[in-house]
């Protein structure tokens, strides 16, 4: 399996993006996450005008054998019918894209009940009919694992070199928020009670139940897992494409935008195997799924969104990619204090209250990816 | 001064609106703030399909006599540059506004230097050259002060009338997290150095002085002051005009979208004089300004981004309002379990995990705007 490399960003622009923020007329620092927002698209896109250019959402779709085991509310056939939803156009991320103007593709990565029909927005990536029991078996085996890698990093290549700069991760899989429960016990060491959550909608009791299914899942894990060993023991085909997928995104220089809780699961497999991929991430949201804020705490990350959702299905990602454009608006179109005639008096005296600096006193090049100990 | 009422919302339209939101294809509940914004907008438009239809953001601007006093780092002569500004389409404001499809309107309530030429963006609502200093004397007489009022009122009923359902107000003017300052702390109770801030970019020595103007001008007020006499004593002539103006919107039944500090401040004034206001009232984002969070708090308001911005204009309610366009937009277009064929299997039981509820278990009517003692 060849997985690309991730190149750390080239900061030779940051002064001059830097200098460009401040030319606009306001004060310094008043923009706030917006201007940390246009810095980082200038680096990712090696320019002092970066563009939001055919935002895409990519839905990631598959099922998971543990559904077995009663860790959803919902049974396995809602991830078929759902696709059938995306695919009519009335589910929330369709809702979500038409009102953004943000382009949108499902991809088919193992759905039970075979091939889907052809559909324009579809792409067939279809492993297996789901993936096996992580309760009791490896989810996948190896060779599905590192397929699932290798689609996804073709996936997202191709849509960036569609004209793409910015590529929302969303999912869709009854039964993928256990998946997500343990890779993030595993990657983070945090307890599976804190990592597992009500998903789609469980009670007391079977929060209690996937607790444990997500306990004895973890047995099979040795500690400092190899991130490929991990997915393919819990699993699922979505999540693999998922981070095959953000790390082809980052590879092509594209903003990876992260969903709710499955994403960011996948994203910290992602990171696991290219930590550079940092500098090309934004979070979407905290999800009001149990375990998500935790795990953006265990990374530093700040979510642009707090709206207690917890849909998936890329729909945290479709309401923030209009931050990231917001952004680039701001920096592209707005009147400098020489272009209006704006008075500069107080520019120099009010830089020093630029919002949010690092206690080192250095702008953070990553506000929301921070070292914990910085 | 003829203040029009703001009638209470009709909450009957509540449970079938409810309903409509738990037919879409999700898991109860899993649209968090959305849902509670798409209901609310429900039942201010009385409708089960709410629109956010031609929505304005009101930018409203004059100038201050305490900047004779030094309270900004900004000279106020940036109070018109700003304007001209505006009406070339240079500032943050425009741009958001043109990348999310939002009218505008300046209002002229008193910018010094003489009236601008006509726009047809700018309405003219010209009080004086700027208020009196607020340090020394009542910036405003009260005739000014319901002429402010008055005006305000016409301005929202007029841009309702011409099909807008929903406005955010923002403000223009150096010094007026003076004045903010000081009504935040007459009407909230909290200390004067609770309130005041550094505005466009105040120094340490800056905002200690700034805070002992608001000290002084508050010895002028009298405990639970008549917010009349409070608006004349502290100005400005933009705040009063905006809390005219968002009891003029609420009383069209119009969503208030309210901006950052200055904004805040006029809607604890508008509450103060018409407390239904509450019902119809969305806080776009906490500021960075010192004293926003603090206001927020005070009476209970979730604000719907935190960006950290602090640049006024109604920047915030331009990037807030998609949100609720993206609320209306699932509640209208978003297909149901019956018409998209999904399993239902799941949404009675999953039904009781519905976030948030508030502790005795009734919906709350107003999350964000929820009793302290709830």
């Amino acid at each position: 399996m060849d997985l690309p490399d991730i190149a750390p960003l080239d900061t030779r622009l940051s002064e001059a993006l830097q200098k460009k923020i401040d030319s606009k007329t306001k004060p310094p620092g008043s923009l706030g996450s917006l201007e940390q927002i246009a810095r980082r698209l200038g680096l990712i896109q090696n320019t002092l005008s970066p563009r939001v250019l055919k935002p895409t959402i990519l839905v990631f779709a598959a099922d998971h054998g543990v559904t077995a085991s009663g860790v959803s509310p919902y049974p396995a056939e809602v991830t078929r019918q759902m696709v059938h939803n995306f695919l009519s156009g009335g589910a929330a991320i369709n809702v979500f894209c038409k009102l953004h103007g943000l382009d949108w593709r499902v991809i088919d990565c193992g759905v039970k009940g075979g091939a889907f029909a052809a559909h324009d927005r579809l792409i067939s990536s279809r492993i297996a009919e789901g993936t096996r029991n992580l309760l009791k078996e490896p989810a996948m085996t190896l060779a599905e694992t590192k397929d699932c890698l290798t689609r996804g990093v073709q996936i997202a290549q191709e849509v960036s070199a569609g004209g793409c700069t910015t590529i929302g991760f969303g999912e869709m899989g009854i039964g993928n928020t256990t998946s997500s429960a343990c890779l993030m016990a595993a990657l983070t060491g945090l307890p599976p009670a804190e990592c597992t959550g009500r998903g789609t909608g469980l009670d007391d009791a079977g929060l209690k139940h996937k607790t444990m299914v997500v306990e004895k899942a973890l047995t099979r894990i040795t500690k400092n897992p190899d991130p490929l060993e991990l997915l393919m023991q819990t699993g699922g085909f979505e999540i693999a494409h998922m981070t095959g997928a953000m790390i082809g995104a980052a590879h092509a220089n594209c903003a990876v935008v992260v969903d709710g809780f499955v994403s960011s699961a996948a994203w910290l497999c992602a990171r696991a195997l290219r930590p550079a991929i940092v500098d090309y991430t934004f979070f979407a949201h905290c999800s009001a799924e149990h375990g998500h804020r935790k795990l953006l705490d265990s990374v530093g990350a700040m979510p642009l969104l707090e709206l207690s959702m917890r849909l998936g299905e890329g729909t945290g990602a479709a309401l923030a990619i209009p931050l990231l454009s917001a952004s680039c608006a701001f920096l592209n179109d707005m009147a400098s204090f020489e272009s209006a005639a704006v008075s500069k008096q107080a520019k120099v005296e009010a830089a020093s209250n630029r919002l949010p600096t690092s206690k080192s006193g250095k702008m953070p090049l990553l506000p929301w990816l921070g070292q914990p100990n910085d």
